[in-house]
């Protein structure tokens, strides 16, 4: 049975050894099973975003095992959630799959994505399947403000402190480096397989009054640029609040490669990047990067930065 | 600008474009083009549901529109809120698409999403993009139970009385017709690329005291199978409750067909049968069909019926 393949299984054969895998969250009133799922939502509003990830467009399967990209996938809504300010409380997946996929690569894509959920607090409440030419997985996750305002990208003002919690420029270094045919340093190449995203900073931020916030995914000058532009704002990075690690520097140095465009560029360790009144104390866990200027433009010690794009997932 | 290409247009020129034909619905607080949306949930609960459509698979381009695409799509989740009966409030979809796809299909696909939405009271309130071999539709449906027991597949009781509002074989003949190189009857022609799916009449059960009901999306046997299951009872359908409509009558004797097999096993009409306790006065828009027994079967008059199967979508 170790080669088995979802075709074997079947649809309904394959949904109930998967939803076997999987334990409710806390907020759940009815889970998997049913037509639809049913979920606490105790502050009468309900936080919603949805991403899609694409086998050899978003991960590649020689790259990371299927637990990896269960994280990954539910790490980039779970961070997109918890950059409102709001605690996640559930997941919904798509999942396409070519018929000839073996049953074990969908079981452990579940445990990846039901293991990142249980450490932002949430847990997996429906799905779907379906065959298909590639692999495609599809994440919806929910979430509760807890009473808070959502903070929203719109709300930053001349004058506001920059700060970010969380990681920038590993997960990039980790995909140059596997892309360059390596697997090491360990630190890098993981950072790309699994995030470590900061969950609890998110509604934190919140707590402390941020006056906008946004999940780091695209590279933080770029996802910065998003900020500035729905708040009608500059902004400066001092890019002297990035020391470079040692491992990312060392790789750097090997693949000739400048170690700040992966910090300033590079996407997907899913960082939150949240701008505070003028003197707010932060907490351990975020530090200051920057100052919110008049302007529209984002730069790097008063100086636009080479090669600031971001990633377009069409291009 | 007639072909251009969503490559030509980038993924944020593309999600612009798409996002400005959407109107918000009315409990959306916060709509997209932030990191999540935020919707009212007033019930304190949110119901919740996913489902994917994969070009060839669940929908041909050559035989249904963008906008035919986009109501079926909408209309498979929406359904399976009110089969809960709950009222839909809001759909997130994540959207996959080769590069050379034109503008206007994605744009046509979204007005198609947005109309069947707005049917049901709802709104999209988030989305994601991403390229791919093959266009692939992810949606999730959210509801409010406004302060409604959800309907469940498992509360079914022997004696109940079974009913269904909406129409079940006219999606799997207009299926079959096409499938043939038709192109009419056009009523069932239609009926597949779009559902008319009842959504009202899933809270109005719900406020009825339905002890069970489900989306009949696999086929009316294969459906009343799964609430069988979950409620451990069996289901006896009466099939002097399906007179044949003329038009499917005619197309099943040209296509050599039995049509009562469209009626007792097509899907994707997404009509909704519930169980009522015995002697409950059925409203227009539910016909009683059949009755709730001992035992673990699904049977037509006492018998099973033959090619019962429903759908494996990886067989």
């Amino acid at each position: 049975m170790v080669d088995e393949t979802i075709a074997e299984a079947g649809e309904f054969g394959l949904i109930q050894r998967v939803t076997a895998r999987l334990k409710e969250g806390p907020g759940v009133l009815l889970g998997p099973g049913d037509d639809a799922a049913v979920l606490a939502a105790p502050d009468g509003r309900v936080v919603a975003t949805t991403d899609v990830l694409v086998e050899g467009r978003h991960f590649r399967r020689d790259w990371s095992a299927a637990a990896d990209v269960g994280h990954r996938a539910a790490a980039a809504n779970l961070a997109d959630v918890a950059a409102m300010g709001a605690v996640p409380t559930a997941l919904l997946v798509g999942f396409v799959a070519p018929p000839e996929l073996p049953v074990a690569w969908a079981e452990e894509l579940a445990d990846g994505l039901a293991e990142e959920a249980a450490l932002a607090g949430a847990g997996i409440i429906g799905g779907d399947m379906s065959s298909g030419p590639v692999l495609m997985i599809s994440v919806t996750a929910l979430g509760d403000l807890g009473g808070r305002a959502p903070v929203r990208r719109d709300g930053a003002r001349p004058g506001d402190l920059l700060a970010l919690a969380g990681r920038v420029g590993y997960a990039a270094a980790g995909y140059t480096v596997l892309s360059r045919g390596f697997r090491s340093p360990r630190l890098l190449v993981e950072a790309h397989r699994r995030p470590e995203v900061p969950y609890a900073a998110g509604p934190q931020a919140a707590g402390l009054g941020a006056t906008s916030m946004i999940d780091v995914s695209d590279g933080l000058l770029a996802d910065l640029g998003h900020l500035a532009t729905a708040s009608g704002v500059g902004i400066d990075v001092h890019r002297a609040a990035f020391p470079v690690p040692a491992q990312m520097r060392d790789a750097a140095g090997a693949l000739g490669v400048d170690p700040h465009a992966w910090i300033l560029t590079g996407g997907d360790d899913h960082a939150l990047a949240a701008t505070f009144p003028a003197g707010t104390v932060l907490p351990d866990g975020w530090s200051a990067i920057g100052t919110v200027r008049e302007g529209s433009r984002v730069t790097v010690d008063g100086d636009l930065f080479e090669g600031s794009g971001g990633w377009d997932h069409f291009a």
